[in-house]
Order: C-alpha cells, then structure tokens, then sequence
C-alpha cells in the first residue's frame, strides 16, 4: 500500500492485423466486446474508483444553500430544495462518491416541502439550527443540532418549518447506488402537510427510545430500525463516558483518545439501514486516526472543532461544517487540532452483506 | 383445549403372561424398558408437567426471608442467602418450574455476598428498596426499586448492601434447566468485594444504556446483553408512552389497555439471556388479558396494583409482590382491578429455539 | 481434568438450632426452600450427571428384541414395539440419556406400525436388514442397511414390512428433554398404511437428494431437514474419499485416519433436527480419537468393525452393534483394532443454540 | 404495470433568470449540483435502467468465438479468450447488464488459459463438449455439457484444453458490479498450469457432493459455496423427477409443467455466490411462464429446445444458446414449443440482501 492507489496492470494484446480488425468489427455489430483488450480496465489489480477525493467547504455550501432559498421555491415537483455534492471524478452528476448522496437541504421560515417516499434509504443530520419538523408517516419529529434521523425506503415524509428563521441540514441517501441497481421506487403524498403540531418528542421516540426495551406490539422483523431519531444528548453523552471511562483505566474507546459510536437499528444492532453504515467519531487534541484504506466509499462531516485532514497524500484543514469524501481503498487519516467531531456514513453494509469488505490499517512509521 | 390441560392416552398392552413376565425381567436385567407399556406417560398427547400452578404470598415469603437474615449468615460456601420457590409438584426441590429458579434473595446492612461465576443465566429484580450494588467483574451496579438487572452466565458476580437498612429482591435463573442438560459449571471468586464505591450510573450503563448507540469498542457478538442494568424509569415511561398513544389514536399496546415491554439485548433485539425472556405488563383497570395456554413455563411477580388470576381454572386475588408459576400448556388470565405492573419471565427462548414454542388464545366468550 | 468428571463442592451451612429447624419447617409448609444448603447439588462445579455411562451388547438386545416379537403384537395404543435403552442412572426410565432416547425396534414379517404423529424429532438407523418402508406424510421410504432416516417433529409416520423376514433397526428421539421441557404433543393417524408401494426411491430423495440443488417449489424454511433419507452408499463414499483424499496429500479428514461427516439439513447446512446432531464416523486399524469430554450427552453405535473404548476411565470391547452412552463432560476416547464405523448423535444442538457448548480435549500424554 | 416500465416525472423547476443562472453556475464551480433540476433522473417513479433488452443468437457467438481462437492466442495478460456480451444501451462496454457480464469462451486444442485470481465471482456453464479442465486452487474440474462450475471470488483458478477439440462455454461474472462499488483485486498466479492430470472427479466433489452430508472437517462458514461443479446428471434428474412427481399427482414443480432448481451453497441452503442467483428451468412444450417483472438484471441460455420469449412486448423465437437479457422491471414470458431448457443467472442477492427485492406478476388475462 506505497501508492494511495494502486493502478492496473496492463494487457498485452494481439498485434492488430487487418483481419483481427475485422474480427473486432464484426464484434461491434454483434454487441459483443473481447474482455483481452479491456481487462486491466475491467478488473484492476486494486480499485479504481471513478469517485475523486475532494472537501467542500460549509461556508460556500451554506452561502449558496442561502441563496437558493432565496432565489428557487420549494414544491411539488422539485419536491426539496436540496443541493447535492456533485464529485468531481463523476461528470457533474450530484453523486458525492458513486453509491451515496450528500446535500445541503435548506428550508426557508414557514416553507414546507411536500410528502413522498421513495425506496431509496435517506437520512437527516443537522449541524446548527431548529424549528423545522420531519414528519414521517404523520410522525412529526423535531430536528435539533446533532440530531440524527434516519428515513428508511418506501416510508411517506414530508418536512416543514415552523419558525420565523431557515434551517439547513445534511441530507444522506444511497440515490446512486439505487439508481445503479434500477430499484427505484417514487411515489407523491400530499402537498401540504395537514397536521402541523410541533411536539418535542416524537412518537417513534416515546415507543423505541429506552435502551433494551422492546415494546411488545413490534415483534415483527424489521429490516431498517424504527427508531426515527437519535438525540444528539445521548450521542454526546456516550462518547464524553467512552472518553471518561478510558481516563479512569477501562477499555471502552476505539483507540486512545477517540471515541466513537455506531447508529444502530434498536431490533437488530446492525447498520440502521440496509445500505447506510452510519457513525459519530469523537478525536481529542493532538490525537490521530491511523492511516487506512477499506473498500467501499465514505462522506465524512465535521460536527464540530478543528483539525487536519490526509487523504490519498493530500492535506486539508478541517472546520466545522466541511464535508469530505473517501473514494474506495484511498487512505485517509484525521488529526485533532481541537476536539474534533465527526459525522461519518459509507455503503459499507453493502461491502459486508455482499462479502467484499476489505480494510488495510498502516502501520505507525 | 376444554380443560386446563389435557391427559394422556392410555396404551393397551399386552395381557401380561408368565412369558411376558420373563421378558420384562430380561429387559431389567439388561437396562431395558418397553415403550409399550408407557407410551402414554412417556409422550402424552398434550403436555402434562410436573411443575403446578402455585401462588406465593410475598408477606408470607419476605417476613421468612427476614427471619432468615436474623438466623442465617452470608458468606463462602452457602455463598447466598435465596429463598428458593420450591414448586409443589417437583418433590421439594428448588425449583419454581421444571426449568426455572426463582427466589427471594436478603441482604442485611452492610452484609456483602462473596463473588462467584457460573454457567446459569441470572438477574435480579427489585421490587422495592434500594442500598445493595451487585457487582459484575468489578462494575458496582446500584439496585433500586424496579430495575432489572440480568447477569448472563460466566460472569463474576457478587452484591453488598452499603447501608444500615435490609433489602431484598428477586432473583431468577435457570438452574433446574441447566442442571437437567448438565450444563453446570461453577467458579469461586474473591471472598469480599475489594471495591466498595457506590456510583449512581453502573460502568455497563455509561457504555450501553443510549438508545441505537453501539460502542465501536464493543462490535463483537454478544449472545447475551452487555447491558447489565435496565432502570426503572425507563420502563415506566416506555409503558406510560404506550398507553398515550394508544389514547391518542396509535397503535403502541399489545390489547387495548395492555401495555407491554420485553427486556431485550440491545446487540441483537432479541432475549436478553439464551435461555430466558423478561417482559414487564401494565394492565389498566377493569382489563383482563386474554385466556391463553403456552408451551413452556413462566413466573410472574405483581410489581404493583391488585387484581385478580385465573390459573388452570382456579382464581387468586393478586397483590403487591405476589409470585405465582405458570406451567407448561396451562391457561391463565389476569384481571386489572386497580392497574396492574406484572414482572414476568419465562423459558420461552429455549422453546422458540429448539422449534417447540405453541401458543392457543381462547377466543372470548 | 484429572478425573473423569469433577464432583460438586460441600458449602458450609449454620448450625441446626431450634430456631432454624423452625425456620426451615416454615419454609417447607410454604413451598419454599433455602439455596445455601444445597448450592452444591444445584450448582456443582462441574457437571454431574444423573445419566451413567453404559454400554449394551447387540447380541443381547437383538435376543430381547426378537422374543419381544413373538410374545408382544404391534398395534395401535403401543403403536411401536420398541425396546428402550434404560440408563442405569436414571431410575428405570427408559431414558438412554437424560435428554435421548434410543432403541431398538422389531418389525415380524408383514407387520405394520401404525401411523401417528409427534412433536418429538426422532429417526432410524439400520444396523442390518431391509424390507421395511417407514412411511412419512404418505412418502413410502426404504429401509436399508447403513441408512439414516430422519422423521422431524409432527410429520405423520407409520411403518411396515413388506418381506418373510423380520427387520430390527435403531431409534433414536429427543423424547426425555421434550418430555422434560413439556413441549410434547401427539396424535393417531390411520390404523393401517393404505398405501402399500414399495418403491425404491422416496418422493423425498426424489425432490431432495441432489448435491446442491434445491426445488424452486421449495424455498420456504425448513427449520427440519425434508430430506427423510440418507443412504448408506452416499455416506460409505464420503468417507472412503476423505481417507482417499488424505493419502494422496490433501485435508480432508477430522484426524489421520478419521474420517467423518455430519448429516446436515440441505436448507442450512445446520444439524438436521433442531434438538439432534447426527454424525458417522470412521477410523482406520490402529487410529484413536483424542481423550476429549463435552457438555452434553452423546448416544454411540458400532456399525462396524471391532476395537475398544475408554469411557470415564473403564476400558469396554466394542463390536458390531454395540451401543454405548457418553454422559455429558465423561472423558471418552474409541480406538480401532480392525476399520471401526461408528454412527453418532447427541444433544450437541441444545447446547450450541442455547450458549452451552464446551469441549475439553485432553493434551496426548 | 401496463406498459414493459414506466417513465419518471418530469419535475416543473423554477424559471430560468439571470440570477439563477448566476446560482447554478456557482453550483457548478464548487461541485454542486441541484435535486430539484434532475429529480425525475435521479429518483424515476419506477426503475429506468440503461440496460436494455437484448437477445444474442449462438450460431453467431459461436462463429465469432471460433474465428477469435484462430487469430487470438490465449496467454498472460489478456488472460482469457472470453468475449463479453455488450448491451447496446451500456455504451459499448462489454457488459451483458449494468451488473452482470457473461461472456462466450473458447479454448483451441491443448490450449491453456493462465492461473489468476480476483475478488469477482465467476462461473462456468457448458453448452456442448468437453475436454476442458478448470482448475481451482490445484484441483482439476472437468466440464462437460450441462455441468454449472462456480468459481467464488478470490480463489485461483485456470482451464485447459486437453484433447484434440476446441470447446467454448459460458462465463457469468458479476465484473461490472465489483467495478461499480470498486471492491475489485486481481493477482496473477502460474503462468502454466504443472498439473495436467484429467479426473473425472474432481477433489471438491469428492468431498461435498453428497446430498446432506458435510464434512466433518468443514465446519467452518462458506459464505460461498464449496462444492464447485453441478453435474448435469443431477440437474437432468432432479428436473425430470419434479415432473415425474407432477404428474403422480404431487406438488412439486413451480407451475403445472414448469420444473425448476436453484444451485445452491450445500452449508446454507442459499445462493451458490454472495452476488449471484443461478438456477436451472425446464418447461414443457406447449407451456408458458407467468409475465412478470422483478427488481434487477438476469441473463438467460437456451440449453435445449425451442420456443418463443416476450420480452418488454417484443417476440423472439429461442433456439439452443441463445442469450437474452432481462433488464430491471421489465416483463417477460417463455413459452415452449418443443421441452425448452433454460439456464438462467441473475443478481437477484444483492437486489435481496440490501431489501430492494419487488416482484410483480401479471395475472392471466
């Protein structure tokens, strides 16, 4: 693992003669294709992934997220007023690697964006803010700084702000991968939420969020978790008790100083949906993640704090609200200036379900 | 499925000549017995346990409990001072059902319990007081009014009451089912607890106790819970939720009025120990629940409220604490008079396991 | 593991005074009873089975079983004539082990079993002789030497001879722990099989006997193998080709010289009942298995050959047909004079699904 | 489902000002792109797949393939002598669907194709000849026709021509997925297979081909199958036998003449390769399959026989080896007019792993 990357190998080919041209055209009008012309193409040595490493700075991001909200209304139709991050390495397609989404989604005061649902896997994290409510088969759940909300496929959601101020968020969703596979499924709700109540507390809270209490109503499999938000209270709580119990001599970090949780759906403790790995890392000051690559592709946000990035050989500061991604196999590694919060989700269920998940870890020089 | 249970089938055997008296000796002598002559007590055409319905009267079972703490010491080797429901039908020994042990467990002020492990699945149950902290591998766990708390098997184990008041709770296991498949191992630990701290928040909680949060730590299996503390004002919230909801229009509860949790491995959703399920029930008043038959048996404690039992056709009135045993394809009912907190557990992960488990419901009349 | 099983420890207990003599009177009338004296019944330090160690001759249950045919007829009440092994350690019960039931079954010229059903997993094995067809759901299966035949829970089964000869055959059931757990459930069928084919080759095999091809009508679970027959020519192959496949230099046996393989439920690759694992084994002239004790209790039939057993330390000669019970954690080793075959099962599923599983294998000395 | 699929909604977007202009051209300049432009793109109400449906004719292939032996060598680098099937709406690439490839290849007289591994999951399917052997991981696998070889990802393997004959078959991989989620690693291995013996059997059948017996050494997980060639005889059998069965009046077929077997991975009783469906169907003349559409791609050859597909409303007749493609959620049926063979592939696992599985079927008008 010398290089951020390794490259293919090259084939070495049959001399073109007048006659093998021939052959190759005669191919061509038969939709057929030689795999020894193609092969380091088609099966490199390692990956090769289209998907370029890249950040985005929130402040852009934001200021832009701003300006839409001025300039383009929200409605049936477009149906969100989301602007995705569109790789470089993918042809200006809004595809932040080639199997997931990310967006900035902003919502103006009072504006509402009408109910759908869609098999494609999404979810909401939101940075700063409040005052706008998800509302998820009629469940109207309350979004607040740090919160996670996941939307599993094929549920009804529809959002609206209730406040006199814009709120904007990350939007996560595995659109490309769906779209790649051709499982896409759309269907238009109502326009208008009716109900607009604005509880604290949701009631897929009030019936999943107690740890280890199942209700008894809810035995039935449940591929995706039920559990529509997880509190930023308890994320941070977790990780301030990894990081307390680790400085009184218990194991319970990942490594020294970084701390770290997995969203899980509460009737499995596996991925909190089929195709999205989602996780909360937490590095203290001067601390590092080792050097590593795994197959599958990741977006990373930083909650909160200060730092640097490495990834594929490259460095970058890291501020609050940056977004990066991790291509497939490409090394990456984080260092705390100050305590540095990170929102982090991949397609690894995929990798794992599918038996091609792979992780290298560098060794310390 | 007239009667409470059924009775087995009588065989016709044989007219039993002196030839055939020959035989069945021969068949003595060699450590052999006919199927034919016990066909019907060996495999009844319905089951016929043992095990009876039973009910105990907590005054009766704690001022026992009390007297034992004024006559009987705690220490190595008697290693606990457990009141062991001793079902009638099981010929005195301790056991509440064939398969399970449940016991009234006392600990005077500042008494400790000598730390041990074993192979058996326990937790303990509270069901009022507070003072005593069970220690798992050296993890204090304070137990108070409520909490359930599970203690998987091969963990080291032991409890100290760090006040000048007594306590006592329930304890359950699966003694008699481990001691049937010979499953038994038993280890010895320290003869006192070195560690005499008594936080409020157990070292288990302030890893697990987080709604869909997992430890990135702790990505292993865990065939048993890791969480070794379930708090009461979980549960009681959870139950009260159910019952809003359901007045608020949404399905939440098992019946109307019955609202229900099970007590499950937040790394699996599924039964917090191999061999046990532990649910907890609030029935409102004037609900009953319906007349049903499992096979398997269960024990279940009233945590609170009053009402009335029907077990195998006979009638109880059930009060704060009482414990009454379930055997195997037996029908019971529970009638709320004023609302009515059931703490229940039973052997039903072994029969869904081994493919076993039945269930009739009556149909109302 | 000094000896061949561990014997329990003697806890201390409080002086016998009036006042506990008192105590423990009043504990008795209220069907309860204290733990601290008898922890070392109920919780020994190591398993301590009830069930013995025993091995029956097949000459004399063969005697046995044959006179059982002239002097007992078969019909319907005592439905089989079956003679059950009746450990020694288990008061008489026709209990092999405290979980198994093995037998030896007799069928007379054209005599027929009725049809019933169970929900006791149960299966034949055929030390010698054909002739018999067990009918399963209406599916006529030949019976033949070296065959294994499963007939899962609650499948409706009878059998009959169809030849001049009579036939005898080993059963083996989950009886004892159905019984035990009280899940047990029974019911006639016809009289007499209508249906008297004889075909060659089942309907289940038919649809089922293919390596690795499952019918597209058949994608449903199958907690149970729905293959009813494993003939001897398949397992007597596999295991000539695993000897043959080490000689030449490649892994493929259990030990050198020890061939095996489980009998497996083609829709799982898992044990083919939920309660029983199945195994046949085979060792070369002069091969030993290692001194090794497991939780659990293992039944034992020599299908073949000749050699010699350790079994908690007494040494016994095995030959054709023998049958020998391992009680759970009993050092056991088999040594082969001339090949031995050796057909196999135990409670090894009960265990492993409900976290039980140990196995201590002794270093060679 | 009136049409073969649907079309996306076209999403009313906001009129094109100069301000907005200014927008999207910052979105583009910083790598964003908007939801709201491309919705009905990105999210179609119903699956839009690029790949389309495509039928190959064999004489053609065949052709082809023998004209690439005579001016192609086979050797390291290229690798193989396989020509990809490309479907026309996938740009030229040589892929059958957007995640399936198969490929016709062909191997000359005492040829040999170079030993290599990757993490790609491949097959072998023989239409006609033998004489070929493939070699997995040093164990020579004959092919002959009707055989289906696996060959799970990451194991070494290489073919060779050993008579006087050339012989071409059917490759099935799941290359264009692998490079879609970049899971992709490839090594080299021998230049020459040393090994040139010709079994009949290979070692892998030695050791698993047996219906429900696994070895005993083999207990460890195979997420893929471990048996690596379905002989033909079995595949025939099982067929023949189904219908047999039918028309005893047992069920046993997919649809009244309609017999069907999925390969699959004997240690669990799924599918033979993480990524990857195979399954063998036999229809009888004058019968036809159900219209129906599922979510994913499937490739499908003629083995035998002749008949017609529908396909997405188009008619095609079917003769032996013929290909087709059946992209993602498109209909269609095969009717037979002579007994039609049918082996089929598809990526139906992944589609049912990740939770995306639809199917609809038509009723009969």
């Amino acid at each position: 693992m010398n290089s951020s990357h390794c490259t293919g190998h090259d084939a070495p080919i049959a001399a073109e003669t007048t006659e093998l041209q021939a052959l190759y055209a005669n191919f061509q009008a038969e939709h057929l294709a030689p795999l020894w012309t193609q092969l380091g193409n088609l099966m490199p040595q390692t990956p090769e992934p289209k998907t370029q490493p890249h950040l985005w700075r929130w402040e852009r991001l934001y200021a832009l997220a701003k300006r839409a909200g001025e300039l383009v209304p929200v409605g049936r139709g477009g149906e969100r007023r989301a602007i995705g991050l569109a790789n470089p390495g993918l042809g200006g397609a809004a595809y932040a690697t080639s199997t997931l989404w990310a967006a900035i989604q902003y919502l103006g005061p009072h504006e509402a964006a009408p109910e759908h649902r869609h098999t494609q896997n999404a979810f909401r994290f939101v940075l700063e803010g409040e005052g706008v409510w998800t509302v998820v088969n009629g469940d109207p759940i309350a979004m607040r700084r740090g919160d996670f909300l996941p939307q599993p496929g094929w549920n009804f959601h529809a959002h609206r702000n209730e406040t006199d101020q814009p709120m904007a968020w990350l939007d996560g969703l595995d659109i490309p991968f769906v779209h790649y596979v051709n499982s896409d499924f759309f269907e238009f709700g109502a326009n208008q939420p009716e109900d607009r109540s604005t509880p604290d507390v949701s009631r897929s809270e009030r019936l999943w969020a107690y740890p280890g209490l199942r209700p008894l109503s809810r035995l039935m499999p449940h591929p995706s978790t039920p559990l529509l938000c997880y509190r930023w209270e308890h994320t941070d709580r977790a990780l301030v008790q990894q990081l307390a119990l680790e400085a009184e001599g218990h194991a319970a970090t990942v490594h020294p100083g970084h701390a770290a949780v997995r969203y899980v759906n509460p009737t499995t403790g596996g991925d909190v949906m089929p195709t999205l790995r989602v996780e909360f890392h937490r590095l203290l000051s001067g601390r590092a993640t080792p050097l590593q690559c795994a197959v599958g592709s990741a977006v990373v946000q930083v909650f909160n704090g200060s730092g640097a990035l490495t990834l594929a050989g490259t460095s970058y500061t890291l501020n609050k609200g940056d977004i990066f991604v991790v291509p497939s196999w490409v090394e990456w590694s984080v260092h705390a200036d100050e305590t540095l919060d990170l929102f982090q989700f991949s397609d690894a269920p995929i990798m794992e379900k599918l038996e091609f998940a792979r992780l290298a870890v560098r060794p310390p020089a």
